[in-house]
């Protein structure tokens, strides 16, 4: 049995005892989710300041292609801060947890940011998801700011 | 300026030497990449066939979740196996460049396993979902015995 099947049989056998919406059967592996989310994210999203910097042509598909696929992953993410998960190979600062009410504000206003980038990227205007693209890109940093180890 | 706008605008400068399709500055960041899309669907795949095992009540609105999020994973990471990133952190064999269409057959099968189950979670069908997961599984099994190191 190859590792990924290892892996599903034993997040089966452990999410016996867990609700159904328990995804990590240890915080090391929500670690690892979260910062695959982002790591992915930040790719796709270098992508987009590319074309809002002028950097490489902008192709108002290839933007909504783009748009599409973050706005899957920014979901993922906030899901991965789950308790326990702030020790281990994380740069994430305690304070996700201590003042969860301004990190929720944060993922509330990322969520928010990303919406009105889908909604930029059906219209094809560049000017509009040049906009929306630095909005979320200074919600990023905003979170990272406040949250994030250096 | 914090790191993920730095990487960005890094990107973005390289870009210019590049066609606009080229994802990854450096071959590090395509095995990164490819590495967290792989991680993201495990995960997923995990929780689709935790329900499949029994393991997890069978709800079809979340398998359809689910489903979504793995189709969506898989689209991305066959674009990172470029050239030149068989090298590093990776347990990539060498076949996957030397015996290409053999590799691409690999990843032509695995969309297409992906296809149907997409379609299966649009029945809602638990035993149409259950065969279809399972067939998933065993494409990923398949390549990685093939093409992935110990």
């Amino acid at each position: 049995m190859n590792r990924l099947l290892l892996a599903a049989a034993t997040v089966a056998s452990i999410a016996t005892a867990l609700p159904a919406a328990a995804q990590f059967a240890k915080p090391e592996q929500a670690i690892k989710y979260r910062q695959s989310a982002m790591a992915l994210q930040a790719n796709h999203l270098g992508r987009l300041f590319a074309m809002a910097n002028g950097k490489v042509p902008f192709e108002a598909k290839v933007a909504a292609e783009q748009i599409e696929i973050v706005a899957m992953l920014n979901k993922l993410q906030f899901a991965a801060f789950v308790d326990g998960s702030d020790k281990g190979d994380t740069r994430a600062k305690p304070e996700i947890w201590s003042q969860r009410d301004k990190f929720n504000a944060r993922e509330a206003k990322s969520h928010e940011d990303v919406a009105k980038l889908v909604a930029a990227g059906k219209t094809g205007d560049f000017e509009q998801i040049k906009a929306a693209v630095g909005a979320v890109g200074q919600s990023c940093k905003g979170c990272h700011d406040e949250f994030r180890k250096e």
